[in-house]
Parts: C-alpha cells; structure tokens; sequence
C-alpha cells in the first residue's frame, strides 16, 4: 500500500499524518502553532521519526492562508499577508520539502478539506460543491467540474459582504479590514466579541445568539448558492459544530431564495443540500492525504 | 471554412448571425421577443433562408433564463421559470434543432458571453474570468480552469444580497423575488424606476444616481471576488456603456478589498482587471457562435 503525508496547517495548530485513509492512519499528532521555526520543526521531526517503516510517497498540505498557489511564483507555498503574528511572507512549502526531500502539495486549507469531503465524506461522487468552514475564520473551498477552484490568487469567501442590519444588530464585526464582512459577524471570536466575552460554545442553544448568526449564515450561503450553483454546500467549522444551527440556516436559505431557483433541493425541509461534513473535524487533515494520493497516484 | 449559426436569445430581442467571426459575418438579423412561436418561427426562417448558400456545422443558442441546462433532463434546453410573460417552459432548444436538423448546444446568455470574450473580446487567453451584464437584468456568467461554471444548475449572481443602508438609500428595490437584491437595486429598470421613471441612459453623468450605482457594482464585484478569485471582471451590459462608471466602480472595489487581497490588479488606477466588453454589445451573438464552434469544431 502507498503511504502518504498530510498537514492541515491551521492557526492554532498543524495536525499530521501518515497514512493511506481514514481508516489507515499508521501515525499522527497535533503540534501548537507558536513560532514558524519551532512549528515547522516539530513537523518535519514527526515525519523524519515516522516515515522509517514506512517511505512517504509524497506530502499535502492544506495551510491557513492567504497563500500563494502560483507555482511560477518566487514564493510559490509561502503564507504571505497573514495577521497572524511572525507567520507573514513564511515559506512553509519549501521548508517541508528541502527537509524532507519529498514532493510536497500545497494548497489551502479549505480547498483540501473539500477534497477530503469528496473523497471520503459528504460529497462523494459530486463534481460542483462547497466545503466552508466557520470558526476562528471563515473561508471557503470550491470544487467546479470537478476541478479544485483557485483563480488569480484563491478565493477568500469569508471576506464577503451581507446586509447589516445596525439597527437591529449595531455590532461592526471584528474583521481588521472590512468591519462586518461575513467573517467579521459571523466568526466564533465575532460570536464572542458581540455577547459579552462568552465563547460560543458556552452560549445555550436558546440564547438570541444563535438566531442572528444562523441569518448571517443563511445570507452568506444564499450569496454562495447564486454565484456557484452547487450541488451541496457543506459548512464545517467549530461553530457549525452547534448542529441545531443547521436547521436554522436551511429554513432561511430557502426564505432568501423565495422560490426562484427551482431545485427540490432547496426545499426548507431537505437535509441533503447543507450539510455538516461527513469526515466532522477532519475533512482538513484527511484532505490534506487526498491532495498528495491526486498528486503522486499509486504507481 | 466551416460556417456556423449564433443566436444570442434575449427578452427584447434575438440576434441570430451565419458566420465564423467577428469578422466573417455572412448573415445577421434581429427579432423582436414577442411571443415564443412568433419570434422561434422568424428566427428558423432566417437561418433556412440563409443557410442555403453555406451549410451550417452547427448553432449555438445563449438564451436569457433561468434555463434547464442539464441534458439528462426531460426539459433540456428549456426556458424554465422565466416571469417573462408567455415564455415559461418554453422547449427553445428543441423547436430550433427540429426544424433545422442541425446539432444545437445550449447555455446562457452570460455564459456564451464569457466565451465571446475569452475567443476575441477582453479576455483572451484567460482561464479563471467572469463576464457580467448590467442590463435589463443582471447576471454573471464564469470560466472556472478554463471551463463553464453550471454547478447544479446555472449561476444566478444577479440575485445576491448585498448592503443595502435604508437610511441613505430608501428605495426598496425591485425585484420581484427579492426585491433589494444586486438586480433589484442596480438593474436598468431598478435605476428608472427610483430616480421618477427617467430611463437610465438619459440621465447625466453629474446625476447621483451613478455614484450609488457604482457603489452597488462595486460591492457585488467585491463580493464576486473574494468569491472567485478572477483573472478580470468584465462589465457589460446596457447600464455599463455608461464607461464615466469604470473609473468610480474600480476605486470602490479598491476601498473595499481595502488591502487584504494582495494583487496589483486590484489597485486603484488599474485599468485591466474590471474592464468592459473586447467585443462591446456582440459577445453574447458572437459567443454563441463560439459554443457552436466548440462544440462541433471543424473537421
């Protein structure tokens, strides 16, 4: 059997593993996302450690971005305008990759886990869907004929615009650069900020929280639905963890749309249309798998 | 040369051409959108009339929507929902392909436009671009990895919500499923019916109509962005050709984006990533004969 690497690179922290699937995990571990040199060392450590027994054909990497995906660019896999303190302009890819002396995919985090979820988790067998996750961030992944959605740069769904109400919701979100972005209202640290210091997932099922934020969600994929068309949208994410929040969002969907694109899918009572991810947490780190078994098959 | 038919089917009008380019028009006619038996016999007759002389391969049809473009359905090639009076489940595809005996392929309005400018308009040699019409109506139309977006259906990007300050701007818009959505509040119509009936193309430059107008475009362009991370964004569309809106609709996406995705293309003075039509008001009649075309290359 082909062995390979996976990183999800997240900004608290990277989870990796050896393995060939879900259910052939041969090694893991999550290291805390602190410095990019001590980071990066535990990784490269881990694998050294655990690839003797088995050689790696090869290494995914699912980062939090931006990133740049541009394989003609200077810092093609480096993370670039990140806020994230010391992680600006690292060169994550090529330090994996000259320790390792393996090839190395780099793409998204959230283009990854789609490809997780489409391998092994909600998606399977579809060709036009989207993985978003919301949670420290919101961000979202595309698959569009059945090909990874990257563009110019890659998408950043998470920075959209929505209607905001102010006087019913006065709050101006948190994001440092647009204010109330769909990620500046609707983020668990949003959620957190806007009631008082609470983390979401101390706030109980019936507290107003989680009507305002099912309709931010609700208007975001509304938004997504008319831009792309998808066949599913799968929202992952810690704050998507609260599952009575998808009932929430698919009776508003389905308001939003007031019947003008004409799908029985979304209809308010279907479940099959916005789904949690079928792998839970670990589309991202499984995903990250399936990016390097779609980069360097089976030979 | 191999010769093709176009038809570039909208709610006012058809547009149907016998050629192989922009350039090699053998054959043009425009049809007045009446009812669907009227205008489908007109257009048949047109290009019975003038086939004669130079055989077509085939004909490529862009129609206004919403359309039925799956072709495992029994309504393949349909106009579906449309509320255009007299036009709902009419089988275009179907009647046009009976009676000429030719191959015919099918897709939207915006998405032949797309194609129109990727062959000879503003965005040739482009694999990640949107084209967007701000017209009668609004709709968006995208090549994704250098293929057409459909999704489950088609986009329907017209119909996003977006910010909308009640306070600055009273006018409840105008669609009829979603009244403030992008179309209802920036379409042709939306602009005459909130500035007392003056039709848009007959108000000033200095009006303040055009810097609220530009404000929406631009907030739907952002959000467009951050969604697909295009190459370029191509404006057209009867509301566009007012071009004094480039400029202002450019600045905004500038403010908007506000720094966080990092890309000369989004900096004020560019010209080249928010542009209007290569092929002006011709990319959706000469995109049509670039599907046909693409579809039946020559042999």
């Amino acid at each position: 059997m082909t062995i390979y690497g996976g990183i999800e690179a997240g900004g608290t922290k990277f989870i990796c593993v050896i393995g060939s699937g879900p259910d052939e995990i041969l090694a893991e571990t999550r290291v805390p996302t602190t410095t990019p040199d001590e980071t990066i060392q535990h990784v490269i450590r881990f694998f050294k450690e655990n690839s003797t027994d088995h050689p790696l054909r090869s290494v995914g990497v699912g980062s939090f971005g931006p990133v740049d995906l541009d394989t003609l660019s200077p810092t093609y896999g480096y993370i670039t305008t990140t806020p994230k303190p010391g992680w600006m302009n690292t060169n994550l890819l090529g330090a994996i990759q000259e320790a390792l002396s393996l090839p190395v995919t780099f793409d998204t985090d959230v283009n990854t886990a789609a490809l997780g979820e489409q391998e092994w988790g909600a998606a399977q067998g579809m060709h036009d869907f989207l993985y978003v996750t919301i949670g420290t961030g919101i961000g979202g992944g595309a698959l569009i004929n059945n090909q990874l959605l990257h563009g110019l740069i890659h998408p950043e769904m998470g920075h959209i615009r929505l209607p905001h109400d102010f006087e019913a919701d006065p709050f101006p979100g948190i994001c440092p650069f647009h204010g109330d972005c769909f990620e500046g209202l609707a983020s668990g640290p949003a959620l957190q900020h806007r009631w008082g210091g609470h983390p979401a997932e101390t706030l109980p099922e019936n507290h107003p929280c989680w009507q305002l934020e099912a309709h931010y969600i609700a208007l975001a994929v509304h938004n997504l639905v008319c831009d792309f068309s998808p066949q599913r949208v799968i929202l992952g994410g810690g704050v998507m963890e609260n599952r009575f929040l998808f009932p929430m969002v698919r009776q508003e969907v389905h308001n939003l749309v007031n019947g003008y694109i004409q799908t029985p899918l979304l209809t308010a009572h279907r479940e099959d249309f916005i789904v949690p991810p079928g792998l839970g947490n670990r589309s991202g780190v499984l995903g990250a798998l399936v990016l390097a078994m779609r980069s360097y098959p089976e030979e």
